[in-house]
């Protein structure tokens, strides 16, 4: 059920049965030569939907912009600072903790958004209790990165070993590749990039990682195996958010 | 060309050739018993690529939450804060800046966001200039209202009269019909509701629009319709968003 | 009734009859080579003044510094950021509805303003509502701009016709002149302005109006003119209030 | 030289010769059941105005609402929380700094806005560091208030002893009904209240203050006695404003 | 009783006796060619701790970072900005209060900490009244300023007479030499420096104050007269925080 | 060496040869019934300090407060709010980098500082690029937990099993009683306590938590423990700091 294509009368229905949603949020960031700039949104907005299909959960509509900063020496990153977007959830969950929901399960397609979200989740906690709302004190939310799912982990170890990398990594553009076939892009890539650098700033970044991968070798990336890494991460987080919905 | 799909080098060649972009706008808020929530934000995405194809310009990924404070009485509407609009749209800009954009087309689909956005260039102008950031000077924001338009405005009083309101409206119901024509929503409702009220509060807002409407009746809504509107809107925001790019 | 002419029972007397407030807002920045840097404060108050005495309605201290931050490339400019001016409205009507002020009418000065103004009220009542403080979803927030008048705008059109421009126009300078006389100043002036250029940041707005004005010609102002602006302002606004006033 | 009375080519002239400013601040608070609410703010803009008129110095607007929390739990004051007040300072000031101003005088009126000021100081020196504005390092602010005035002193002394208290003083209702004549408000006082306690909250204060006098007794005051206030005022503080702009 | 060295179940049962806690507050900034980096929060900690050993009173840990934005321009100086310094103040009042405390005892060591301090306390009434947080009307702090203490300001007189100056004092160096005498630091001193010069941004400071002196010898300064501050000290503000404790 | 027991020009010269600082950080929050407030602060502080002796590095004074959010309901927990925490961690680094620092490592004793940790070195980077301050690009941070240290892990397992637990462990619990034997706490404890729970609000916290351990026996503390732990913590992180100095 997406929260964009429902009324507010079928909102209200929802909630006397599940306060219950999942929100998918991504990032807008370089992916590599070949890798989309919205693959991080494009995989987090996916998988969400396939979860919520799943386990009939409200989806709220993607948060396409994170946090990229480190990102951002390279043109068409978008990035909130982080103490924006820690506004911008205390700001989302404040107005759905008013009208009921206390179950937030923050499906997430990017590495550098968990810090944020992890220190916007206490932000958000200590906000709600000083505004003294309703079951303030029911509230929790969670984050799940579907990259990180242990099905997901095991398949890229499968299909690409440790040509994975850490970003602009073969799965991630597998997903993408599956979502959008009509937008796989094709570029020359030398065979190895470096990885394993610590990320600090963007100039340092892009000094580090010149087009933008890191470690990674996204050419094995194929539409087919996006529908696999699809498919596990969705069984695991279908699980995940029901375990979370039911825990006290 | 849309930014989400595109690469970082995709994007590098794009600002050889043009320094503009175009940012869809909306709002999840309640859209009256039968009007969807994510509408605002449905049309300002499909209007704007609408015109992301017609002139060749960048489109960036939609900003889906904008300021509907005022619709928070109704369960399923996400706001945020003006006081957060404004950071998130001075963290989107100046990313671009940096990358070399300087002509920010938003197309907006929520009345609501108008007064906030132009608040945010106000703040963004001047921290570009704070920065010192590569010509700052050039940065140029523009609002562009699709509901708005002259050719929208007229359509609507032809098709709709008096009954198309300003809230929940047939016409932007329609091309929401239009653009997910398996999402279309039959409530019953009153013939008559309420119109003209300003807008304060949210439990204000509430009392006075019990259904979320404002004096409109998006009953007459049809998807042929919303493809009319659609149209139209894409042929005067395109006309619009060229004038803009190429005046000075 | 001038607040800052008031002892605190005196305003608790009149809490008991009323409660609403007038607030003039203006700016400070410069207006043409003869304009005052202080037009947009001045005629707000002078306006204002008219108004609380007409309608027996509570005038508050002018708040002379607003959001000019496009006219900052001009000496003598004082502008608050949006995110500031938000915070002092925020702060101004938080201690004014605790006392129990619920209509708050601003009457303004200045277009620059409006966008932040609306922004700002926007901000207050969900703050309003995040304290509880009584009668939260009674308060009400106003704009009414004096340059925005119907009958201002016939007058300036009888008067000025297309010479009334849009900044540092004979209209506004003329209440200046009217309100003070000793401070007429004449300077040479270029008979014609640019004028319609569309406003992005203070580099930019110099470049395009190199003396401040836009599109005026204020030399046609004289005091007697500004006796008539004045007159005709406070008729309509005092009208505006107590319609506003009165309203539900 | 009043800015709101001046021209921006005017301004630049000035600043030609003098890069000084004198800003008035005040604030709009309770002052007693006979003390006017503007007082503070109608003391510094009178007593700057005389001093601009000595030393021909530019006189800024009047900031007419500070830092006066703890008075808010009396109806009609208005205050900016000390955090809002430091962003109007620093907004203030980078305006006038970016211009050529560098030497910020403040008289003050009112003892509650000391310390937010002097911290606001030291934000926007930073601040302005942190931009590297021209001459940014030759930016200097002082804090002037008239009511601690050597001579101010003195003459309260011998006038009132030790019915001078410390707020709503006789000396300060003096000077407005000097300023404002038509504004003498007379009611009945008790003879003695309470005195000497510290300031904490605004509900501890009006406790503690029942009527908002901190033992003072305003009924001694004659306008008579606010001119001899202003004058020795206007004297010492035009002494100190000559010094401060003359100082390295 | 150091809270640091406490269980919370030692807090509930300190709490039933007493609701008052003492707060040192130092900074770390440059002291001169000899003075420590940390004298502020040296002194603030040493004094503090013997004030709650002489009165029983729990001491919360030292903040050892304030506001000495003044001191930058030396290395090794660390400085909160005071809108920074405000936020952790109302975060640690705020913490404290829910728990039950209502007196705090600010212990401080650094002039410059005392504006934004002040300001702070106002912020910190202001936002406990709207949290409505239990008590929150008995909520008191206040400032007490080790070197200004009577008994300290006689004794330095007498000891160092005019070669006290008033930054990187020989008392304060006196007092870290008696808590640190393993790092008793020497170097050639030249034997006047200037003093009384105003305090404004960073660079100016340092031009003024080269050496980062401010009229002072520290050379005089020895371990026994550190014992002797501190025992006066300890001995006046234990007094002080008693007054405090018990004042209604 | 110490940078609070160090003066300016010994900073200055220690620059000449290192750009590296280790900052602790820990907090001050409930640590069960028998656990120290402070434990966080003193374990991060003791081990940094015997790593700076170590490796010749500069220690920074402890940063005694962090996020302990979910504690707060716990008498005696002090908490910034992450928004806090990152202007505060903000200020700090953007002070020690204008004065040459570029390796900041934080020494941490509290898992609940993490998160905002990250997300403040993002938002720093970014800020000090706005800046653009000298060597801007160079600046790294980097967090050290030492109870994450792989021979920490390897001595709790072997000393305590899986009644280690997750907070309040008796690990840190026995550093704090090697540092500060005279504060070792004794209360009955019950044999096994919940652990395993999610974190979310403090109310929450509370409820799972009753004596604030989460799964740990700190009755299996001993100080002779606490300086095995501290022994294997000091010589790992000081490789630790010695690869990340050197790391380009």
């Amino acid at each position: 059920m997406l929260l964009h294509l429902s009324t507010w009368p079928e909102v209200e229905t929802y909630l006397q049965q599940s306060q219950g949603i999942i929100i998918p949020i991504g990032s807008t960031e370089q992916h590599g030569p070949t890798g989309l700039i919205g693959t991080d949104a494009i995989c987090a907005e996916a998988i969400s939907r396939g979860v919520g299909e799943t386990t009939q959960a409200m989806v709220a509509p993607t948060i396409n912009v994170g946090m990229a900063l480190h990102h951002t020496a390279f043109s068409g990153t978008i990035s909130l600072r982080p103490s924006t977007l820690i506004l911008v959830i205390k700001d989302y969950i404040t107005c759905l903790a008013k009208a009921g929901f206390t179950k937030f399960y923050f499906i997430n397609g990017h590495g550098g958004n968990i810090a944020t979200l992890k220190a916007a989740f206490s932000e958000t906690y200590a906000h709600l209790e000083d505004l003294q709302i309703q079951n303030y004190q029911k509230v929790q939310c969670q984050i799940a990165n579907w990259f990180m799912c242990g099905s997901v982990y095991k398949l890229a170890k499968e299909l690409y070993g440790d040509q994975e990398g850490s970003h602009a990594t073969p799965s991630e553009v597998a997903v993408t590749q599956y979502v959008y076939p009509e937008a796989i892009k094709k570029a020359p890539l030398s065979p190895e990039v470096a990885g394993g650098h610590k990320i600090y700033g963007a100039v340092d970044f892009r000094s580090r990682y010149p087009d933008g991968r890191m470690g990674s070798n996204p050419d094995l990336a194929t539409p087919e195996h996006g529908k696999q890494f699809y498919d596990v991460a969705v069984e695991e987080l279908s699980k995940g958010y029901l375990e979370f919905l039911h825990q006290e």
